[in-house]
């Protein structure tokens, strides 16, 4: 048994060692951050395996902090609360996403969008300002300020929590923003992994007319199963035309943007439609001329997570509308094969790995 | 003395010929469109020199139909009127855009969108439906359908009223959408020309506070009086940090976007801020990542003109609010001076034609 609940000293981790070996995980002893007044310990029952992390292991989006622990879709039980603490209490079914902390004085930290706050601390292969490191959730706990913390409503299962604390809120938080269902009537949802999977679900639920857009015409039943209204084959010349001008919102949850479409997306939307990327590519986002922005007046964005605010309302709509992450639940220690499911895009729709290192 | 208010043949114009000539004006004859029971016939008084005129006479947007007749910032007299306009009678005041025609069908069409129809016909340089030629306003006369004849309100006078109903329109527009003064707090114009003394002087009678962003420090006394409460010198290192998350929306009136920061502006933005492009460049935009995109959640844009509904509103606002052109009134004879002095960039900040075809 851990002694998680008196007073670790340190945890354990499934962490990878070098950016070229990223399937290589070795299981490593590590310390959480400095115990702070607002913090909760965590003992992990499951974490979701985000195409994020693929990226990040592979160094993909810049130089890593090594060894590195990876994984920020995280579920568990409270096992302790700090002093200050009082929206979570010991024994508590809580969460963490991809966001570990914040400045809590910025615009955006008092207006419910402390994931926009430009001194954001990323859940793993990050580090606090006072020099601690953040370590993720293939591990067998965490700490966090309790900003940061979730508790997951009844009704939601933890193993399909989990994933919805990154590639839910993902898509969640700019479905809900952009009017998904109220002002944006047609939404399409770009890509169906991951985070498509959740943004057909979602949308379908916020009650837009959903359109699947993939390349592979193999996702179309499961596409269909998980809300969407109609199935675009965008691998077909002249997919876009007869969609011209209908779309409101398209969310993009592509991680390889090169051979997007991009110019036949835009063409689809409605007057001041917009795109959102979520899917976070490694390259630059393909050139568009103004004049292909112009002639709809349409928008291209992206969107960071979500807020706290956000999480909340999305595990109680999960709650309410019965919506489940399909999910593939494998024991942490075989998190490698989690990532090559990423890798070679076989899991439909999020392996979720079981904690397996203690037995809390 | 001309015909046009009896049975006219033609009208004349000052055409180019050669798009490697685009300097070479000379006068000939054109045939209007086929008259319609909601056409209007305009005796043209002033057209104002737009950037959009260099842009097309050079073919630096594609193909010219030659010979071409440019200008589409027209004011004039209503000289004739189709049996079933209701809007306009003769002798009225009026205006004609950059927009001559559009569908009458379709969903922007019936949304006061008409400037966003796929269908819609440009005021030179190109054809209607029936094959007819649309020609521009450095000629003594044009015909239009009423939808895009817009009277010209007392306290505007005629030579202001031109350049408004093209540059000032493009940017009065995506303002107004935008939020500018409600929702967009802070808003800053990006190159202060043509387009942009207008946003300057919209933006700030809108309530804004208003931010010019200028590479050409020459600029900054124009740039305070035109409206402007502060001045940003682009050209320096560093100008963007102290604006991290400032602004709400930034309006991009420069032609020449290879040379933009875009990075450092979009850092300026606010979460979810905008930034629109209404300068038309003949390249690409440049490029961005996701991530730049997604650290403040912001959208980047564009816009095309605006609607009839639009200009109405824009041509009140400037009489409520005592708006006049920065303008140099020049004879029409001299066109091939105005459409240097936008190659040049040596206008402060609209060359108006005065027709000197014919006397009406």
């Amino acid at each position: 048994m851990s002694s998680v609940t008196k007073n670790p000293i340190s945890w354990k981790g499934y962490a990878i060692h070098d950016n070229k070996h990223y399937t290589d995980f070795k299981l490593i002893d590590f310390h959480p951050k400095t115990a702070g007044d607002y913090d909760i310990d965590i003992a992990i029952k499951y974490c979701g395996v985000c195409a994020s992390d693929h990226h990040s292991i592979k160094g993909g989006w810049g130089d890593t902090i090594l060894p590195l622990i990876a994984g920020h879709e995280i579920t568990g039980i409270a096992t302790k609360v700090g002093p200050k603490v009082t929206s979570i209490k010991v024994g508590d079914r809580v969460g963490v996403g991809a966001q570990i902390c914040s400045c809590f004085q910025c615009k955006p930290c008092n207006t419910d969008n402390e994931n926009y706050c430009p001194k954001l601390v990323d859940t793993y292969n990050a580090k606090y300002p006072n020099g601690d490191l953040a370590h993720g959730g293939y591990s067998d706990g965490i700490r966090a300020h309790e900003r940061f913390v979730f508790p997951i409503p009844d009704g939601v299962d933890l193993a399909d929590a989990a994933p919805m604390l990154c590639g839910g809120l993902t898509t969640f938080s700019p479905l809900v923003r952009n009017g998904c269902g109220t002002t944006a009537k047609k939404v399409a949802v770009v890509g169906i992994g991951g985070l498509g999977h959740f943004a057909l679900m979602w949308a379908k639920a916020l009650g837009a007319e959903v359109y699947a857009f993939s390349h592979s015409a193999s996702k179309k039943d499961d596409a269909l199963k998980l809300g969407a209204d109609h199935f675009i084959d965008t691998s077909k010349n002249g997919f876009s035309e007869p969609l011209a001008g209908e779309i409101d919102l398209i969310i993009s949850t592509a991680s390889n943007v090169k051979s997007l479409p991009l110019s036949e997306f835009l063409s689809t939307l409605s007057v001041h439609g917009r795109l959102v990327y979520v899917g976070m590519p490694e390259d630059n986002l393909p050139q568009v001329t103004a004049q292909k922005l112009s002639s709809n007046g349409c928008f291209i964005g992206s969107s960071h997570i979500g807020s706290k605010k956000e999480v909340l309302q999305m595990l109680q709509f999960a709650a309410d509308k019965g919506i489940k992450t399909w999910k593939n639940v494998i024991p942490m220690k075989n998190v490698a094969d989690g990532i090559m499911a990423v890798e070679k895009n076989t899991i439909r729709f999020r392996t979720v790995l079981q904690q397996d290192i203690t037995e809390y």
